[in-house]
């Protein structure tokens, strides 16, 4: 018995085009993102992969690109589950923030340090900032932070992969996360158990979906997975670590 | 404590435009039913109609209009349950074929049979017929039907209502349900407690919000709801009876 997940990053969305941190803030795709969701759902269909649950984030990026891709792979009726442990990384203080601008402000180490870091957060957000969700009714219950690292990433993702995605690998379902970078990372980090160091160098493309045949115990028969397009996805992976070079 | 329930009808679909009697076969949206399905998610929003969670069909058409006005509305992070009970009506050997022909072939009187009766289905689909869904996997496990009345939808949406909307209800939030014509008149017929002639004379206009709410034992506190522009409402009423009368 073996289990099938599929791995899908948010295509393009309008903060990308304004070189703006995004984190938690809820802006939408562009047309771009939702033509890489569109080929991103072809490709679903045309390799055989066809989800039989999805799982989103509370965000309209990752929620419009599952429901894009869907519809293109004829699968938009299966059912959905939604979750804020899902979300990306929060940004912090950087929400909303020009990225060049934040570069220039506080030079290139603590720049690449907020980017990469795996246990360092970036500066808190203040609770109101126009760009903080504590006062967002659909966080309502939910403990809002105020700026992550990968590493608190990892830690909401793992119990929620536990209580809610494993249940569903186990009755037999192919699993689509429609999630984002910093999510599908932290699920990356756990299921290939890398290192700080070798998450760090992963680079998730957007809107390709990664597919992943897990063994009896949820490890990956092959490591790393396999993305639906392979070449695609090289350049897409390039293409994301290159936007932390510019 | 009083209940608050909307009722959304997907906006134009393809074969609208082509004038072949839908049913279960899963048609997309045109353009216009796109706009229809934005406008109507404006109408939630700019009246501070707000839904908790969304229930809709397991068709394109419905799930569709959902997200489209769920997005406008800033409400698309929201619970989602889908589920074939809230189908549009099955129509049988009907399904993929031209009215204005099938007018012609049986004559006026089996048509509006057919179109209005309350209890009397159109003739049964050919399991293999192509515009038959008895080999869809969405359906798997389902009593997937080769023909239904009003009557019968009536019959499947009810449980439903009790087994699933009913509870949700009950925790205090707003309930949206995107799905069809017939499936909607359904639960109006429900609702409203309407006989057979009643429930013949009411036409649901596509994609404009109706809301009811409803007291303590789910009986309507205003009969027949109130639509969130009532003007637009009555002219789009009066559309679909038209398109009876062709």
């Amino acid at each position: 018995m073996t289990y099938k997940l599929v791995l899908l990053r948010h295509g393009q969305s309008a903060w990308n085009n304004t070189n703006q941190f995004t984190g938690w803030v809820d802006v939408p795709l562009t047309e771009q993102g939702e033509q890489e969701a569109r080929k991103g759902g072809k490709l679903l269909k045309d390799k055989g992969v066809l989800p039989d649950i999805v799982f989103t984030s509370l965000l309209r990026r990752a929620i419009n690109t599952a429901n894009i891709a869907l519809d293109e792979a004829d699968r938009l009726w299966i059912p959905v589950k939604r979750d804020w442990r899902l979300n990306e990384r929060h940004y912090g203080a950087l929400q909303g923030k020009n990225k060049t601008e934040i570069r220039e402000k506080y030079g290139d180490e603590k720049f690449m340090l907020w980017r990469r870091s795996y246990a360092t957060p970036p500066p808190e957000i203040d609770p109101d900032d126009e760009y903080s969700q504590s006062h967002d009714p659909r966080y309502a219950g939910a403990p809002v932070p105020r700026a992550e690292a990968l590493a608190n990433v990892v830690k909401r993702v793992t119990p929620y992969w536990e209580s809610d995605i494993v249940p569903e690998l186990k009755t037999g379902k192919t699993v689509l996360i429609a999630a984002h970078g910093n999510s599908l990372r932290a699920i990356v980090k756990m299921l290939d158990n890398l290192t700080e160091d070798e998450i760090a160098k992963v680079n998730i493309p957007t809107a390709i979906p990664l597919v992943y045949e897990l063994d009896e115990n949820f490890k990956p028969i092959k490591p790393r997975g396999e993305y639906l397009d392979p070449e695609a996805a090289a350049a897409g992976a390039a293409a994301v670590a290159a936007q932390g070079q510019k």
